[in-house]
């Protein structure tokens, strides 16, 4: 057996304990994980420290670099996040459906863990963490494979949270890292169908096509996200400009921020004079179709490229429409099913609107931000699915469990 | 592009209009289908009729030439099931959760359909019937590809329900056929990943496999059962025999049925020989392990393969263990994760083997046998999942549905 094959071995094993650990049992091994993760956090830093350096050696930018240093307020952040999921009910056990037969065969469905789940992810140490706390509170084992310019920071967390298993009575192979960051580390867990049982990807749009395209593991693709707001030809423009303002502008790098706006070319010219004066105070560079152009100050033609552009950037693609029929129309075209919204004041293209688009969120006169776990309700998240099997949306830890039958009988036959 | 292509892109746009469709035209257009199947009944059993004189010059088997002929009997048997699926309500619209922030957004999380589902199956013209008559009812386009061998029975079926659809208002490309029955159209239709949302195969291992393995297109895997019966030591051997019987001998051709015997070897003597009584009635061949070989009249040595075996037939594998612990081992080394039972009067060992057995049905005292969307309550089903992704157990409307989130805001920013 390869290594990986081992680890994916040491992996289904473990799952089959965690998964009929008990909640308290759990939840003991999150909170001991918070304390240690804590305890250990000058380990931490220093490892953190050298992937810091070598990323700097190789030239990287400004803003990967902010993403893979971690601080002691992080380490106290992420810490403070493993306690909440701690808090979280437990998925696993609960009785979704009963059903009792005439002849008294009772039939129950019930939540239980997926198994084994392979998380994919670039260069965020938190991620390890983040992702690992919830695989293990929903009972579920977990295989990391993070990017090599967080190996280093990886390897000590995952270590610290092996420990914290280990001392609440749990397998240490509930969470497994691929120490080898290699290419082919990546192709062969995408293979691994004997031992993992769904591979989460989590990272930018390369990554995850990558891995939907090649993967033979079932596969959640997460997080792409080129998202629309549709302002119709009714709608309250001062309120239709504040929500386009905090979608794109509140954090731009995000998978739910907004990257094109369709206008109705009846309100088009009101809606940009508004909206621009926001706008400019951020810097967005508006991509106009012709018929918009005429109404802003500064703008770049838009190009068919724009259209299909997630930027993650302060870039706003602008397009006219001439009916909310035309707007679905071009969203189905060019949409990534994760989260699209209408402003308007009419009722009847609002329901039209959110019966006929077809996303895993739908919005009326709201921003498109508000797709994201923690903000519906969840208490966390794993990613946000834009498939349509098993999870659509955000998903949280009843997201990353299946279900099975358990069926009670007194000698029943067919 | 392709023919299938063609034929992709029409299924998809007719599955936008049946997405919203209301259910009382859904309903219309089901029994419509049914009234035109059985008023065309001859057309339909003259185009069998070639498929079975072409079947009889390849030179095949009874049972495949039972699977494939229609009668008048099957026929309205075949309308009375798409009866009763209009009769079953639509899953379509129902709020699965509501959520309203402190901030007044209202966060909907409702049922919709998946989109286009391609069928693959073999060579049961009822199956044509079937699977697009629960696609239909909740708001799924369908691409049927069956066997070559019941082409001139599918074309006939779809045409009569493409009829049925545009009597009743809705686009007749809810339901294509792909007339081409070669490997090749086969292989596309698994790389339509554009037009197709999810893959249903319906039919043998062989072809169940052969698509997990080889499509693009998300694929729900179906129907493949060695589903075992653990007797314990403390069981009631009366009951135990009479629920094996049922669950071997009933319908052994069903993926349901059991294969396997698994006995604690306390009470193997006892029970092989109140078993084999019932079990000589149909001349079941027992496989057997060199301890339970000793309580037979008649055996045959168990080899390593049967362990492994979907017999589908009046064939039962023994093996005896000295555990229950021993008997789940055994179970999660060769079971397909399908319907498990055991027979037990100790309540502990009937928790342990509910809880620890991974499998879509796990029972206590009953028989396998009822692994079945009919027989679960659902109304109908449209196969059994043995993935533990998206759907587990016996599929009915609900499990080809997704969801969606319909957010209701006043304004609302983050």
């Amino acid at each position: 057996m390869t290594e990986l094959e081992l680890k994916g071995a040491a992996a289904k094993k473990a799952s089959r304990i965690l998964s009929v650990a008990g909640t308290e049992n759990k939840n003991n091994a999150l909170l001991k994980m918070a304390e240690l993760l804590v305890q250990n956090k000058d380990k931490w830093l220093e490892a953190n420290k050298k992937d810091i350096e070598a990323a700097k050696i190789a030239g990287i930018t400004d803003a990967f670099l902010d993403r893979l240093t971690l601080t002691e307020k992080r380490i106290e952040e992420i810490a403070k996040g493993v306690k909440s999921v701690a808090a979280l009910q437990d998925p696993v056990g609960e009785i979704i459906s009963s059903y009792t037969r005439d002849d008294g065969l009772k039939i129950d469905q019930v939540r239980v863990p997926v198994g084994v789940i392979g998380i994919i992810f670039e260069a965020r140490p938190n991620v390890a963490v983040d992702a690992a706390v919830l695989c293990v509170k929903a009972g579920n084992a977990c295989i990391l494979r993070g990017g090599k310019e967080a190996i280093n920071s990886n390897i000590c967390a995952v270590n610290i949270m092996r420990q914290a298993l280990e001392l609440s009575g749990l397998p240490a192979d509930c969470i497994t890292l691929v120490e080898d960051t290699s290419r082919q580390s990546s192709n062969e867990l995408m293979s691994l169908t004997q031992y993992v049982d769904v591979l989460i990807p989590r990272g930018g749009r390369g990554l995850i096509r990558a891995i939907s395209e090649n993967a033979k593991v079932p596969v959640i693709r997460t997080g792409e996200g080129v998202c629309h707001i549709y302002v119709d030809k009714d709608a309250d423009i001062e309120m239709g400009a504040r929500i386009l303002y905090n979608a794109k502008c509140s954090r731009p790098s995000v998978c739910n921020a907004v990257e094109c706006l369709i206008l109705h070319k009846e309100i088009a010219k009101d809606f940009l004079e508004e909206a621009e004066k926001l706008l400019e105070a951020d810097n967005v560079e508006l991509r106009c179709d012709d018929y918009s152009a005429q109404f802003v100050k500064k703008f770049v033609p838009a190009s068919e490229e724009d259209w299909d552009t997630e930027y993650d950037d302060y870039i706003l693609a602008v397009k006219t429409v001439e009916s909310v029929d035309e707007a679905i129309e071009f969203i189905t075209k060019h949409g990534t099913e994760h989260s699209e919204a209408i402003i308007t004041t009419n009722e009847s293209a609002a329901e039209k609107f959110l019966n006929e688009v077809d996303a895993a969120a739908v919005y009326v006169n709201a921003s498109t931000r508000f797709t994201d776990g923690g903000e519906f309700g969840m208490g966390a998240e794993i990613g946000i699915s834009t498939q349509k099997l098993h999870a659509r949306g955000p998903m949280g830890l009843k997201e990353i469990t299946s279900t099975k039958y358990k069926i009670y009988g007194k000698g029943q036959v067919r």
